[in-house]
């Protein structure tokens, strides 16, 4: 069955590189040089500079329509990316070619989740520097494209008051998702099992807001040798594993009380893929099944069934995933572009998710490329426009 | 379809617990009592004593036939464990009540792998209790059981020469396979990305050994959180999450040049399932293609081409793997029953393996139940009868 043509195709996970002067436009001018901004270097690339260090370039996250034997990890320039990356009205054009109607766009400078505001020296600018982000991403990109950008922020996760004080701004300006950390404990915080997180997962609920775990925002596995790690020969194994990271964190979920506490979360996996998921469902019961008694765990719900309306599957390309939905649930399954990193298959989104979706029932495919998106994002086809 | 009746179960990953005088009675005596032990202690449990430090108890190790409700992680005694854990005669018994014909059986005290002997101050001593072990359980434990006991070592592998003679030396005595890291990178030792391992590898195509690499055999990933760990409050996540490891050493493995230099390589991921390789084999081939131009990687096979005949999922229950078979192909998948660990299904083995495969063709159940490994492991029908 070729995907029905008024399905409006919702992708849950891209993402921006920010212009210029998104920070220096917002931040107040008494941090002075502090101020993010971007700078090129003697080399002709183009970094962000952050409280005067290097704090990151593009190379493979803005390469969208380029071949593939042009990818690679030297650093590039502002110039050298389709505009789209930055501008929403070429964003717009993009997604059209593409056949995207509406997008989640993740952050660039800033890391997925804020990472590099958290690493800041001077903690009032970060704090500064996330809202700025908020305020543009809300006020600017997604405010110029009514209905077609779903307004995700990020917030100042190392503090839990400012962070539900920030939720709490920017739900009231729209916002419908924040990104946040897949594995909170490998930044040095508390993980999923203790009840750290317990006022701003309260926060969440209160404000039916979504939150989107990319997978790799909390860095990667020990699992990766150094010789296999990041710039090194086999970039290829790096890049593999990252959505295991989801497995980690969905177990990690799943085991925790987070849901029997809060049972109107909703945890978009993003980029996590889905193919892995029947296994971890399985195993997750089997071993629960078996352990239950001696661990400080529900005993009466299996982890399994916590798993419905609470964990969300994101793919890009799934062959195997797609193949096993219903061990999975059509309703847990959502579809991602991933414009304008290298794993995105822009300009041909459309075309390969229909190949991909041609053994799949019109109704389950309309589920999985739209209507759980607008479920989960709180995004009905009404939205902004 | 009923599995057939005289398909011979062949189990890949079982487990001994050493009797007490596995090594008094073989390691040299000026070792003194330094030498492993088994000691009980003040509040009555039995520990293994090793170099004067307590070494490992049996916990969830050794509680084959127990009611569910009664595991946990509290040390136990030598007396409170099947004799089937450590009697050769009782195990054949308690292999003919599962329905199991023959098995491969992993060492208890030194770790999966020998890690308690790599951590000990006495590197001679290390490699004694290293052979003293291979000569256990080729002499004694896999030489009264013909037949039904693939014989299975470990070796000194913190030193590589040292590996490679005894190696060389078990193979003589009729190893077919020894245990090994999965991810030699998170014990400090250089990763199968580079040529440290090589020697090895080449004495192990020269004597057609197969390499079992157990989940778990190099400690667990840092994303687990410390209250998600062993001991704490959810030990349902950390045994849940263990396979991922394995899915992380097959990436490494799959991007390194391991299998072009050794193509004669088998590699068992021991308890590792199978549910997440169609996942991880389509996830592979999809990155490769992208960014294998930059990378230092074989540009012309896929990383899945690589898989066949080298990497082997085993599984004990697993019904996402099984139903998709064919993506990972049923040459492939070998099956362990994991006696006497908390994983096992002992005694109802072979009913619920007959009961996983109920919807596959008996030529497919039959290459998974055992022709597989008598491949993998090079033992035939007359092997040791």
């Amino acid at each position: 069955m070729p995907l029905p043509d008024d399905a409006q195709i919702i992708s849950v996970d891209d993402h921006v590189v920010e212009h210029p002067r998104v920070w220096l436009d917002r931040v107040p001018s008494k941090f002075g040089d502090a101020i993010p901004r971007l700078e090129r270097m003697d080399d002709g690339s183009d970094w962000w500079i952050y409280e005067g260090k290097k704090a990151g370039n593009f190379a493979l996250n803005a390469v969208a329509g380029k071949p593939r034997e042009e990818l690679g990890l030297d650093p590039r320039t502002y110039d050298d990316m389709r505009p789209g990356c930055h501008d929403i009205n070429e964003r717009l054009k993009d997604m059209d070619i593409e056949g995207v109607w509406a997008q989640v766009a993740f952050p660039n400078m800033p890391g997925f989740s804020g990472r590099v505001f958290e690493e800041s020296t001077d903690m009032e600018l970060a704090e500064a520097c996330t809202r700025a982000y908020n305020d543009w991403i809300l006020d600017e990109w997604c405010a110029s494209a009514p209905g077609r950008q779903i307004p995700m922020v990020i917030l100042p996760y190392w503090d839990i008051d400012a962070s539900v004080k920030e939720l709490y701004r920017t739900a009231e300006k729209g916002a419908r998702s924040y990104s946040f950390l897949e594995l909170p404990h490998m930044r040095g915080l508390p993980s999923y099992h203790t009840d750290h997180w317990d006022p701003l997962l309260a926060a969440t609920e209160e404000a039916n807001m979504a939150v989107s775990v990319h997978f790799g925002s909390t860095g990667a596995s020990d699992m990766i040798p150094p010789e296999g790690g990041h710039g090194g020969g086999v970039n290829i194994n790096r890049i593999t594993v990252m959505g295991l990271n989801s497995a980690f964190a969905m177990a990690q979920m799943l085991t925790s009380r987070m849901f029997h506490k809060f049972p109107r979360l909703r945890f978009a996996l993003s980029e996590g893929g889905i193919g892995w998921m029947p296994y971890l469902l399985e195993r997750i019961d089997y071993v629960w099944d078996r352990h239950r008694w001696y661990n400080d765990i529900n005993r009466e719900i299996p982890p399994s069934e916590l798993f419905k309306d609470h964990i969300f599957g994101c793919f890009i390309y799934d062959d195997a995933g797609i193949e096993a939905r219903h061990r999975i649930g059509v309703d847990q399954i959502m579809f991602e572009s991933d414009y304008p990193h290298s794993d995105s298959n822009w300009p041909h989104t459309r075309k390969m998710l229909a190949a991909s979706l041609a053994d799949v029932p019109d109704e389950e495919a309309r589920k999985i490329v739209e209507l759980n998106a607008r479920r989960v994002y709180n995004w009905p086809r009404s939205s902004g426009s």
